[in-house]
This record gives structure tokens, sequence and C-alpha cells, in this order.
């Protein structure tokens, strides 16, 4: 086989096997993210290695993770974001705070330098509302007030975790790092995004009548493309992290009235280039780097105090709602799916995360991701029934 | 700028680029392509440098042109071939068979060898039935015969040209060709296309009912995009272009009953996708090939054969109904557009064609793409005012 033809096979196989791990983790009722990481993992260099990540296939998959939070910067409105309300904002800074703290505190304890540990602990802090959200959609429960705290909070989260993220990558490969410098990394990130999520955001609002002249029917879709891109490249060009300028493209487009118009649009796209992000990711699992038992007991801890720093931090916000409710809200915040991959991959092309702790931080987003899912139901569903009786 | 940062701000400049040269392009009423190869030829190697073609820009290229053939692939039916009529499948034949013979004459005559004077044959010979569909549908005149003749006829063209190519392709890199050789490749590449065209349609319209079955609401969709990278893999390992597979595995995908919403969910990727093919197609133009009295010349030469070979070979077969007809459905005929395009990429990347005569090939498709649509309303006009004052 010539090269073309080889990546071509690639790209075949990657596609195909994503679809099928897809298809088996719907089946058994797990996020399709789960079956499309366990075919990467599974087609990768390290269990039947058919499939060689190279540069042209990495672009692909670099490309599927910008436009994957493109669409969840698409799902977040400025607008949104103060309506959330007290509660859902003391939920979203709980949840983001009590994890960072305890990840960066175990990864500390663990022997790892400072900025290492604020990359491992970066990982513990974005919830997926994209799972949460087809769960409770699944349950029903979507409009009750449990499910709007979590889905709030799941924006505000994006947006800290973002925020977070800017200062992670801007600090990597620096030896040591200053508070003087940390806060200017902070300031420069928070400018951005209140820059562009504000400045752009309203620059969207207005331009939505003008997207709809030019003769192209794609316009607004293409124009919101290359604003992603764009933005995409200036995050990558300062030092951030790509996916920061596709997420803040997402919000300013979601101020446009063409919004509904752009998410259909958009879904195809993803259903096409997503799966080369995940099963890239997966093909960099190395299974034989959690055969060790103490490996495997470092992913447990990991993943119980992602899973309690979720539930404790998300919970306390919500204290004032009663145990119950905090307790649902809590687990409804537990699962890290794409986010925390992102940063991981981040983390493992900087070089800052080894093979090791890479695959303990991927297993532990897929754990969360299958864990908080099955949880939730059992919490949600009595919780609904008594609803239902105190309304009849 | 670190690699991956370089990476993306080629991809941002691709992209916007394209959209600023189609937006120029349809304003002065030309077919978006002459605009996106435009805007390629300027951020190019050769006049502004800003993109360089690095192997992950020219994956993203060749997936472009991959789900552009699968979506022209969409738009054939085998039905539709059997409906076509005598009368088209002759203009299609003659569209075929005179244009190839003029270009492989005024190749040989070049003192080009064989191989190569088949390949720059190749690229004479398929019609753009996108470009004359647009014309046609502004014109108001879609469903008048000499509209339904053209669209029949191009269908039969883009089958000969996939046909063309695949021999093309496979005898390319021999040295000498001798007819033994020519007429297996020739059975080989009818039997691949029969075999998926026919076969796999008859699969695809048994499994409609079976493809909406799976939980994942893409399913039909992301089912046939994995059967277009499959067989643009297949072809391509069996030696052929990869674009003929994913030209049938289109085919196949018309069958089903999902068709339209395959074609409405087709149309976002190639709004994203499509572009880098074009762009990447006018960065590999020197402009500078063209810049001598000779190389103007032969463009010249190459111009006229294209378009005397589509309005003599296409208007022969309609010449049963008048003159009028024949001239209009000849013109129609004339634009190349995308599969020339593609044809010369080949040629390009093969080593067949050197600078020059890719710069020639590529500006003669677009040079035909631009007269056929600014001509055919002058002759369309009258036609349609004398079929008008005939009905009252």
């Amino acid at each position: 086989m010539d090269h073309l033809t080889q990546t071509f096979f690639a790209v075949f196989i990657v596609f195909i096997s994503a679809q099928v791990g897809a298809e088996i983790a719907q089946r058994l009722r797990l996020p399709a993210v789960v079956g499309e990481i366990g075919a990467g993992v599974l087609v990768g260099g390290s269990v039947l290695g058919w499939v060689q990540v190279t540069e042209p296939l990495e672009l692909l998959a670099e490309i599927g993770a910008i436009l994957l939070l493109f669409s969840v910067g698409l799902e977040t409105r400025v607008e949104d974001l103060r309506k959330v309300g007290r509660v859902a904002t003391l939920t979203g800074l709980g949840g983001v705070i009590v994890p960072f703290v305890l990840g960066a505190g175990w990864a500390l304890w663990s022997g790892l330098e400072t900025p290492k540990a604020i990359f491992i602990a970066a990982a513990f802090v974005a919830t997926s509302a994209g799972i949460t959200a087809r769960v409770l959609k699944d349950l029903g429960v979507l409009h009750h007030k449990a499910s709007r705290i979590i889905l709030g909070a799941a924006v505000i989260d994006d947006i800290l975790a973002m925020l977070l993220l800017a200062v992670v990558t801007s600090i990597q490969g620096e030896a040591g790092i200053d508070v003087v410098s940390l806060l200017l990394v902070l300031f420069q990130a928070i400018a951005f995004v209140a820059l562009v999520g504000l400045v752009g955001a309203r620059v969207m609002k207005r331009s939505s009548p003008w997207l709809e002249v030019p003769i192209n029917p794609h316009s607004p879709f293409t124009i919101s493309l290359a604003l992603c891109l764009g933005l995409a490249f200036v995050a990558a060009y300062l030092g951030l992290a790509a996916i920061i300028g596709a997420f803040l493209a997402g919000m300013a487009a979601a101020e446009t009235t063409q919004r509904d118009t752009l998410q259909r649009q958009l879904h195809p796209i993803l259903a096409f280039l997503v799966p080369f992000f995940f099963v890239v990711t997966g093909t960099r699992v190395v299974l034989a780097e959690l055969g060790t038992l103490s490996a495997l007991g470092s992913l447990l801890v990991v993943t119980l105090l992602a899973i309690v720093g979720k539930v404790v931090g998300g919970g306390l916000g919500t204290l004032s709602l009663g145990r119950k409710t905090a307790l649902i809200v809590g687990t409804g915040m537990v699962p890290r799916g794409e986010v925390g991959i992102i940063i991981a991959n981040l983390g493992w092309q900087a070089g800052v995360l080894d093979g090791r702790m890479y695959a303990i931080i991927i297993s532990m987003s897929l754990l969360t991701a299958i864990i908080a899912p099955s949880v939730l139901p059992l919490l949600m569903k009595p919780k609904v029934r008594e609803e239902a009786s105190t309304q009849t």
C-alpha cells in the first residue's frame, strides 16, 4: 500500500470502529463516547495495532475536538449565564473548587511538580453537560429543578474550566511558577474570555440580520465556522488551548438568531469528525500501563476523588434545597467526558502527562461517565415520583 | 508559532479565503469554484505564500474530494440511467468520445507519451453537471427537454469518466501499454463499477428499512459515510482512484429511501470540507507557468478543443432534435469543473503532469466553467420565448 492508501485505510478503520463501538455502548446503555474510546484502545498500537496515529489523522482529531467545543459553546448563552441563579452559580463554583483542590492535592501528594499537579487538577474540574443532559432527557426529568441546576452549573463549570485550562496551558513547560506570573496569565485569560465572550457575543447579535445577506445559502454557517477556526488559531497563537477559542466562538455564535439552524447544520459534521477525536484518544491509551496493582490503585483513588469532589462540591452549593436534591445535583455533575479527555490530550501532547497518568485520567473520565448515568436514575426516580405525588 | 499552531493558521486561511473567493465569484455571477481556486492561487506559494500544503492539509483536501464525488454519486441513480433515453445516451457518448479523441490527439501531437496523453484526454471528458444544473435552475428552464438531455447525458459522462479514470490511474507509471493489458484494466474497472454500482445498489435498496433500526439517529448517514470511506480505500487499494469508490458508494446510497435525508445532512460537511480541496488545488497552480506566450497559446488551444469537443460531440447525439437544441445541449455540457480538476490533481500527484500542464488543465477547467454559463443564457432565452409562444 502506498502512503495515501494507508492514510485512507486508517481513516476508514477509525470511522467504522467508532460507529461499531458507539453502537455497542449504546445497546449496553453506556454513553457513546465510552464505546468510541474503547474502539480506539482496541484498534490502537497497544492491542490490534491497526491504526498508527499520523499527523494527518491527528489534525482530523484536533478539528473534531475544536468543533465539539464549538458546539458546547453554542449551547452556552451569556443570557442563560445571567439567568442561572444563585444556587446554580454556587453549585458550579463548589463543583470546580473542591475537585480542583482534591486533584491537585492528590497529585502533589504523589510527588508531582506544581505545573503537572495543576494540569491533573484541571482534568478533574470540567463537567460533561452532554452526558448528564442525555440521561436526564432519557428519564424525562429535564425540566425539574435539580436538572436545571445541574445544567446551569455545568455551564459555569465549562467557563471556569476554560479559564483554568488557559492558565494551565500558558504555564506548561515553565519550570517554576510564581504568583505574579500566574496572576498575569489569569488576567490575560480572563481578558481574552471576556473580550470574545462579551464583545464578540454583542457583535454577533447585532450582525444577525446582516449574516442573512450573502448569496451563499450556507453563509451564517460558514461564517460561524470561519470564526471558530479563526479564534481557535488566535487562542493557540496566544499560547492558550485552541479549543478555548472554539468554545468562545460558539458562545458568540449562540447569540445570533440563526443559532438553531447552526446547531442543526453542525450535527452531521460532528457525527463525521468527532469520532476521530475519541478514537485517536483511545489509541493513545496503552492498556498495559494499567496492568500493575499500583496503577489500578491510583486509578481507583483518582476516580473516587473525582466522584467525591463533584458530589461534595456540587452538593454543598445546593444544600439549601435539602440533602436529597444536593445529592442528585452532585451526582449529576460527576461525568467528566469530553472536556476532561481534551485536557488529558493536551497534557499528553505537551509531555506533561506520561503514558500511565494519561491512561489513568482517560479511564477516570470514562468511569465517571459510566458510573454517574447508572446511579442518577436510582436517585432521581423516587424523587420524580415524590414530586409527581405532591402535584396530584 | 509551533507546528500545530501553524497548521491551524493554514486551515483557517484556506477556509476563510475560500469563503471570500466564493462570495466574490458569485457576486460576479461566476461559479463559486472559480473563486475558491482563485483564492488558492492567491494564498499559495506562487503569489502570497501564506499557505504551504502539508500532509495534514492534503488529507483534508482529499476527504473533501471524496465527499464531493460521493455527493455526485448520490445524484446518480441506476433507475435514472435506464430512464435517460436514447438521445441522452447518444449525447453522453458523443460528449465523451469526441473530447477524448481531441484531447489525446493534441497531447500526442505535442510530443507527450501515450500514458500522459490518455491522462490529459481523461481531464477533457468529464462534464460538471453541478455547474450547468445551477445555470439551468437560475434560468428557470430545468424542466425543458434540452435541460433534461443535458443532465441525463452528464450522468452518462460521469460514469464513463470514472471508467476512463480507472483505466488511466491503473496504467499510470507503466512505461508502455499494450492492448491486452489495457483491455484487462478496462475489464477490471468495469467489473468493479458493475459490482458496486449494481449489486451494491441492490443491497442498499433492500437494507433501507434495516438502516433505520439502530439507536443512533445519524445511523443511515454514518453508515453511508463508512461505506464511502471504505470503498474509497478499496478503490485506492486496487490501484484505482479513491474518488471512484466514493462515487460508487454514493450511487449505492442513492438507492436507499433515506437519499433525501442523506443529501441534506451531507450539505454542511461539503460546505466545510470541499473548499479545502479547491483551495489546495489553487495553491498548486503556479501563475508564472502561464506567463509565456507558448503556455498561453497552449491554454488557448486546449480550451478551444475542450469547448469544440463537447459542443460537437454532445451536439451530434442531439442532432435529431434540430440544430438549435443540439447547440444548446452541446454548450450545456462544456463546463468541466470538479471532476476535470480532480483528474488533474491525480495527474499532478502521480507526477504525470508537470507544473505547466497542471496549470493549463486547471485553467481550462475554470475557463469552460466560466464561458459556458455565460453563453448558455443567450442561447436558451430565445428558445424559451419560442417554446412559450408556441404554447400560447
